[in-house]
C-alpha cells in the first residue's frame, strides 16, 4: 500500500489508538491501584490527555485525508483497509459534527451528573435528579439531530452503542420476549418452590476464591501473559491493547458465586479483546464491534457455558475441594440448580438471566417514551413502578431501588440498555450455531475442553473486528437474522426443568 | 495575577506537567504490573505520548510567551512566579536549542544502547560496546555545544543533572575524599576483622519482610493515602504527582536487609515528592531540585537515620519479633555493626557507604577524561581496573564486573554519577545542621519520633522546590557551601569505632 493519503490516515489513526491505550491504562490505574489522595491530580491528567485525544480525533488534516480517500478509486484496497476508512469516517463525523458548545455542555452535565445522581439516590429523591435528566434528554436530542439527522432521535442514541440497530428491529423482539417471559416468570412464582442453595452461604476465604477464579479464567482461555486479574469496586474489563487486557472482580467472603461468575463474565469480554485479529491491531478494523456483541461474548461464557449443567459437573469436585466445609452435602446437580434460581427483584445488576430482560425492556420502553415525548420525566417514578408491577409482579418500595438505581442516565448514556439483552440473544443464537458446527459441545464442556469453543469464537467473532455490521455478522455466522426464538427456547426449557413446570 | 502572558504560560506548563504525570504512570505500570506480552504495544504508547509531550515542550507559542514575559517588568511577580519563568526558560532552551537531527540520533542511539550494553555485559566483551560509547560521547559533546555553548562540555553534561555544579567545584571535593577515604579503607582492610553478620543469613519470609518494610516506611512518614509500595525488578520511586508517589522494592527470602534498606531509601525520595509545596504543584517552582538533592533525601533516611545505632535500638525488638528464629542471639548493637560493614568490592550498587564514593570518583574521573580526550574509549577496561586497584585495592576479574557494570553510559547519561556522592555529602551536612537546630535528634530516632525530622526536611528542602540553586539552598540551610568535612568526619568516626582502628 503506497497510497500517501492512506498511509497518513494509518499514522493518524494509530497515534489515536496508542493514546486511547494510554487513557485506558489511566482508567484501570484509577480503579485498581491509584492512592485515594491522587484523585484530583488524576482528573487533571485525564482531562489533559482527553484534550490531546480530542485535538487528534478532530484534526482537520484527518478530515482532509478521509475526504481525499473518498474521492479515490479504492479498487486496490483490501477489505480491512476499506473498513478502516469507513470506521474512521464514522468516528470523525461523530466527533466533528457537533458544535463545541454542545460538546462542552454534555461534558459539564456529565461530570455534574454523577454527583447529582449519587446524592439523589442516597436521599431517595427523584425530584433532585429530574432537572438534570431533562436537560440531558434535551442535549441528547440535539446531539442526535447533529450527528444522524436522518434518524429518529432515539435510534441515533442506540446507534451510538449498537450501530445499525433501530427501534424497528428491537421493539418486535422485545415484545416477543415480554409475551413469553412474563408468563414463564409468573408460573415460577406460582410454583412456590426454590432449589436449595443453603450450601452457597457461609464463609469462603478470599484467597481461595481468587485462586479458583484465576484457574477457571485460565482454563477457559484467558492469557495471563497478555492480561491481568485484579480487584476493583465494580468488576470490569479494561486494559490498553489486545496484549494488555485487564479484568477485575470483587470478593465478599460470604459469597463466592458472585465473584466467580463476575470473573467468568469479564473473561468473556477479555477473550474478545485478546482474540482480535493479528493484523491492523491499532486500527479500527480490528476493534470490537458493538456493546451488544461484546456483551454476547461475556454472556456466552457466563451463561451458556458456566451456568450449564456440564460446567457444574466439570468443576464440582474442584469447587468442593476448594470449600470442603461448605459444599459437603452438595452435588454437581444441586450446584447447577442453586446457581440458576429465578426470583424477581428490584435491582437489574443482581437479576437472574430470566428476569434480566424485563429490567432492560422496561428501561428501553421508558427511554423510547422520553425521546418521543410520550413519557414525561416527572412521571418516571410512577411509570417505573407500574411497569415493574406489570412485568415482574413487584413494586419497588423506594426510588433508590427503582428509577434511581442505574448510573447510565446520569452520564447521558441513553440507548445503551438494549445492548445487554441483545447480547444475551446473540449469545444464545451463536451458541446454537456452535453446537451445530462443533461435535459434542456438551461433552467438551463437561471434560473442560474449552479450547475448541474459544477458537470457534475467535474465528467467528473476535477476528472479524469491525468488518461487518452486527446484522451482517450474525447472518454470516448463523445464516439468519437476530432471532429471539433460541433465547426464549433456552430459557423455557432450562427453567421449566429446574422448576418442574 | 492577571498578566495574560503569564496566565498562558501557566496553562501550558500545567498541561505539560499533567502529561508528564501520565507518562510517569505508564512507566510505573510497565515496571510493576504490565503483562509481559504488552511490551511492544507499551513502547508504541509511550512513543506516541512522548511525541505529544515533545510537541508541547517545544511549542513556539510557549517560546513566544517566555520571550514576551522576559521583556516585561516583573515587579509585581512573586518569587514562585519568577522561578516558574526561569525554570520554563531553562527547559525550553534545553528542548529547543538542539536540532531535530541530534534529538533523533540521541534517541536512536539510546534505544540501541541498552540492548548492545546488555549483550556486551553478558558476553564480557567491552569491544562490542566501545563503538556505541564513542558515538554517544561525540553526540553528547555536540549536545553540550548546542545547549550550553559557554560551558566546558563535561560541565554541561553535569549541569543537566546537577545544575550549577561544575568540575571546578567537584574535583577538589573528590580529591579530598580520595585523600581521606583511601587510607581509611586500607586500614580497615589491614585490620582483618569483620563484625559478625551471620544472623542476617537464613530464611526471611517475604510476607513478613513486606509488613516490616511497610511499617517502617509509614513510621518515618510515608503517606500511603498519597502513595503505594510495590515490587519491581529494580527499586525505584515513581508516581505521577505529590499525591501519587509510588515506591518499589524487591524481595529475596535469603536477605531482609537489602530490601528493607531499599524501601527506606526510596521512602526518602518519596518523602521529598510528597513534601512538595502545596502551591504551584503542577508548575516547575514546586519540582524537586536536582538529582543530588534528591539523593541527599534518600541517603538521609537510609544512612544518616536508618544505619545509625539509635535506629537499630528503636527497631531491634520489632525486627527480632519479626524474625525470631534468626535473630535470637543478636542485639541492637550487633545489628548496627552487621549492617555497617565495609568491604571493597567490584559492584557499585552493592557497595557500602565508605567504599561507594570511590566507585563514583573513578567514574567521574573517567568521564572527565573521556570529555577532555585525555582518556580513550578503547583504553577504558585497563584504566578502570588500574583505578580500582589504586582506590579500592582490588582488580575486577572481568569487564562485566568492571567497566561494563553500569547502564548509564548506554543511554548517554554522562555527568550523572557525581550526583550520588554529592547527595551523600549534602545528606551529612544537612544532618549536622539539623542536630544543631532540633533538640536531641538521637533520642528522637531512638524513640521513633521521626515526625520532627521529617518536618524539618519538609520545610528546609522539600517545600523549597526549585526556588534556589543547590549552592544557594545548601548555604541557606547550613550557612556554608557544600563541605565534605562533615561527611569525612562522619565516616571516620563511625568506621574507626566499628573497626576499632
Amino acid at each position: 500500500m503506497t497510497n500517501k493519503n492512506y498511509q497518513q490516515l494509518v499514522e493518524k489513526l494509530s497515534e489515536i489508538s496508542y493514546l486511547n491505550g494510554v487513557m485506558s491504562t489511566l482508567g484501570w490505574d484509577q480503579e485498581v491501584v491509584m492512592p485515594m489522595g491522587a484523585s484530583e491530580a488524576r482528573a487533571q491528567q485525564i482531562s489533559a490527555l482527553a484534550g490531546v485525544i480530542h485535538e487528534r480525533t478532530t484534526d482537520l488534516r484527518l478530515g482532509d485525508c478521509l475526504a481525499a480517500l473518498e474521492t479515490e478509486d479504492l479498487d486496490g484496497f483490501n477489505a480491512l483497509q476499506i473498513c478502516n476508512i469507513r470506521e474512521a469516517r464514522r468516528k470523525y463525523d461523530l466527533e466533528t459534527k457537533i458544535s463545541k458548545k454542545l460538546v462542552k455542555e454534555m461534558a459539564e452535565l456529565s461530570s455534574q451528573g454523577h454527583t447529582v445522581w449519587v446524592a439523589a439516590r442516597q436521599d431517595n429523591k427523584f425530584s433532585d435528579f429530574a432537572p438534570l435528566l431533562k436537560r440531558f434528554i434535551k442535549l441528547k436530542k440535539e446531539w442526535a439531530q447533529c450527528v444522524f439527522p436522518d434518524m429518529e432521535q432515539y435510534d441515533a442514541n442506540i446507534d451510538n452503542f449498537e450501530r445499525g440497530t433501530t427501534m424497528a428491529e428491537i421493539t418486535p423482539i422485545f415484545e416477543r420476549l415480554k409475551m413469553e417471559l412474563i408468563p414463564l416468570i409468573q408460573s415460577i412464582q406460582d410454583r412456590q418452590y426454590q432449589p436449595d442453595s443453603s450450601f452457597l452461604q457461609g464463609t469462603f476465604p478470599v484467597g481461595k476464591q481468587e485462586a479458583l477464579a484465576r484457574k477457571i479464567s485460565k482454563d477457559i482461555g484467558f492469557r495471563f501473559d497478555c492480561g491481568r486479574m485484579d480487584v476493583s469496586v465494580h468488576p470490569f474489563c479494561g486494559g490498553s491493547h489486545p496484549t494488555d487486557v485487564r479484568i477485575t472482580t470483587r470478593y465478599k467472603d460470604s459469597d463466592f458465586i458472585e465473584s466467580l461468575y463476575a470473573v467468568i463474565h469479564e473473561t468473556g469480554h477479555g477473550l474478545y479483546e485478546q482474540g482480535r485479529m493479528l493484523e491492523e491491531r491499532d486500527l479500527p478494523a480490528s476493534e470490537s464491534l458493538t456493546m451488544g456483541i461484546h456483551e454476547s461474548q461475556s454472556l456466552f461464557w457466563e451463561r451458556m457455558i458456566a451456568q450449564s449443567k456440564n460446567f457444574c459437573v466439570h468443576y464440582f469436585e474442584t469447587i468442593q475441594a476448594t470449600f470442603p466445609d461448605n459444599l459437603q452435602g452438595a452435588t454437581a446437580d444441586s450446584l447447577y440448580r442453586a446457581i440458576n434460581t429465578c426470583k424477581p427483584d428490584f435491582i437489574r445488576v443482581e437479576a437472574d438471566e430470566l428476569t434480566y430482560p424485563l429490567h432492560i425492556i422496561l428501561r428501553y420502553e421508558i427511554e423510547k417514551g422520553l425521546f418521543d415525548d410520550s413519557i414525561a420525566v416527572d412521571d418516571l417514578p410512577e411509570v417505573w413502578n407500574d411497569m415493574m408491577m406489570k412485568y415482574l409482579g413487584i413494586k419497588p418500595p423506594t426510588d433508590t431501588l427503582g428509577v434511581l438505581q442505574d448510573s447510565h442516565w446520569s452520564s447521558g448514556a441513553f440507548g445503551y440498555f438494549p445492548s445487554y439483552t441483545l447480547g444475551a440473544i446473540y449469545a444464545c443464537q451463536f451458541y446454537k450455531t456452535m453446537t451445530n458446527e462443533l461435535p459434542d459441545v456438551e461433552n467438551k464442556i463437561e471434560t473442560g475442553n474449552f479450547a475448541p469453543i474459544k477458537t470457534w469464537l475467535n474465528e467467528k467473532i473476535h477476528r472479524q473486528g469491525s468488518l461487518y455490521t452486527p446484522q451482517d455478522l450474525v447472518h454470516r455466522i448463523t445464516g439468519e437474522s437476530l432471532n429471539p426464538d433460541y433465547f426464549i427456547d433456552y430459557l423455557k426449557r432450562k427453567y421449566s426443568a429446574i422448576y418442574q413446570l
